[in-house]
């Protein structure tokens, strides 16, 4: 396998080789000093990545990611909160038309582009969520408006986006979200071809210096999705969670697979019930529950330990901690 | 606290003294022999029920649970699967006005019907569920079809009434859900009162010949919740959960309480990777995690015990299983 590393400001590109074999669990370890004041990973989704890696170009998804990583390493590192590096990081990467989650989401049956986000703060365990909502610029930040501004933690559809109007949100038309690689790739999942398109769901889970988690995912869904289909990204438990008691993830991957193995909160509970640290947890419900092929997760745990662990080729992720590293990744 | 039976077809009202201070936890144990061929447990919502105990007619609530109860041991007995039952008992319960669930839901602000359901089949963890529907009259039945006739989970709003349609359900408009009692609960709501009125949130596990759990969650949500708010019945691992190797829950209550706590799937959990009965992760989890008002849940293990858990004043429930056990109370 080749890893795409990119440390401090350059570019840096390690190519280790790898069993040739078929697609095999992977995943990257943290043995991490147990002070670290702050940490952060993100992801930008799971999956083949490139079935002809001679020809595809890593370095727009690198440099985002990068960029992203940045800009979350700096708020925390400046005493900002993990929620702030959350929205802001997932904001960034919705922006983003390289990634499946705001500009650049893919398409529905029907051709058009439904969201969906959730945000979850681990102090308390608040949260909020939005599902298939068509016409919202930055999915993650109305779901954080649900979490501070209503009695509800999950709103769909038209009620969602007329929260977003309410508090002021700018709507966008749908056009808005329009890419021609995901357009030509609900053609082709049409007509039965493979769909993968570029970068994937985002997600993002942080510790800041006051010893709190956040984490947070936005997405566009599956391509050729029906109408009305809700993932695992807005379902708080599976797609998010955030406990200060335990850890914050984010989960990117085959999104009904995620529901029904509840995979966030269950790498959770499996640390604070079942004794294990984070990398065992994650390892345990990436490649002990789900299948290979079906994704992928990054967390934090409460005391700023790293897991990025996945079970298909590759998945766009990066991690960031006050010791000094800062790492990007795709295979 | 006053605690309704009913035992057989015979209704058999046990009065029974109890402590005199604020609610508090309760919850009723069930030392069951290891060797039940099958095991049923349903509720229709947990909360205050009826301030004025003295002219509340519990009667046609404990009726309706007995009716439904024994529809569910009858598909049962007679070596039905814990799904057909879970999905009967529910549409037997949406289709009663007295219950927060198909006709006789709760209204939201706008003063409309949105339904929410899940169900979960235990075997191999097929899910399915429906989000804010408002022309479906069984949205339990919705729900099923979303497992078994597509390839997602979870389906919201116009997209799942769009599926319905497509499978042949028959619609309904708003005024089949009507009940003039939601309608005052919503008119004193809006005012600031409280908004209780009637049976809540319905759902059942079970446990069949075959050895194969099912759970399944139905509701019309809060009184005067906002448009498009989405509660943790249509939820797998909130409100909703199965799993062969543990149990099948299906819980009431706040819901964003229950989505935040990732109830159902925890109780799972803590018997899985916690070692504990479903009795002791049931109670760890309502009466440690949640807080008293927040709701309840109703359970069954692998080996036919039942679990009824609530931090309520009350919880309309039942419970039967092969050895004879039949019994409903409120209180």
């Amino acid at each position: 396998m080749l890893r795409h590393v990119v440390g401090g400001l350059l570019l840096f590109v390690a190519l280790v080789a790898a069993s040739a074999c078929a697609p095999s669990p992977e995943s990257t370890t943290d043995p991490v000093a147990p002070s670290l004041d702050y940490a952060i990973a993100i992801h930008a989704g799971a999956g083949v990545i490139a079935e002809d890696r001679q020809s595809f170009r890593a370095e727009p998804y690198v440099e985002s990611l990068e960029r992203a990583l940045g800009v979350g390493r700096s708020i925390l590192d400046e005493g900002g909160s993990s929620l702030d590096a959350v929205e802001r990081v997932i904001v960034l990467l919705e922006d983003d038309p390289l990634f499946n989650a705001g500009r650049g989401a893919v398409f529905n049956h029907e051709g058009r582009n439904e969201l969906d986000a959730s945000i979850m703060d681990g102090r308390n365990l608040s949260c909020g969520a939005v599902a298939g909502v068509s016409n919202v610029k930055n999915p993650i930040v109305l779901a954080r408006l649900v979490m501070t501004e209503t009695r509800h933690v999950l709103l769909g559809g038209a009620g969602a986006e007329q929260l977003g109007l309410e508090l002021g949100l700018e709507p966008v038309t749908q056009d808005y979200y329009y890419t021609q690689p995901r357009w030509d790739a609900l053609q082709r999942a049409i007509t039965g071809e493979a769909a993968s398109s570029g970068g994937g769901t985002v997600g993002v889970a942080a510790l800041d210096r006051e010893g709190n988690l956040a984490a947070g995912t936005s997405t566009g869904g599956l391509t050729d999705k029906r109408f009305g289909r809700i993932g695992d990204s807005p379902i708080i438990g599976a797609g998010t969670y955030a406990d200060n008691r335990t850890c914050a993830v984010s989960a990117t991957g085959k999104g009904e697979e995620f529901i029904r193995h509840n995979v966030a909160a269950r790498i959770s509970g499996l640390i604070e019930h079942g004794g294990m640290t984070l990398q065992e947890a994650a390892e345990q419900v990436v490649n002990g529950r789900l299948v290979p092929g079906d994704g992928g997760v990054i967390g934090v745990s409460r005391d700023g330990a790293i897991a990025m662990v996945f079970n298909t080729r590759g998945m766009y992720r990066g991690a960031a901690n006050s010791a000094g590293r800062f790492e990007v990744a795709i295979w």
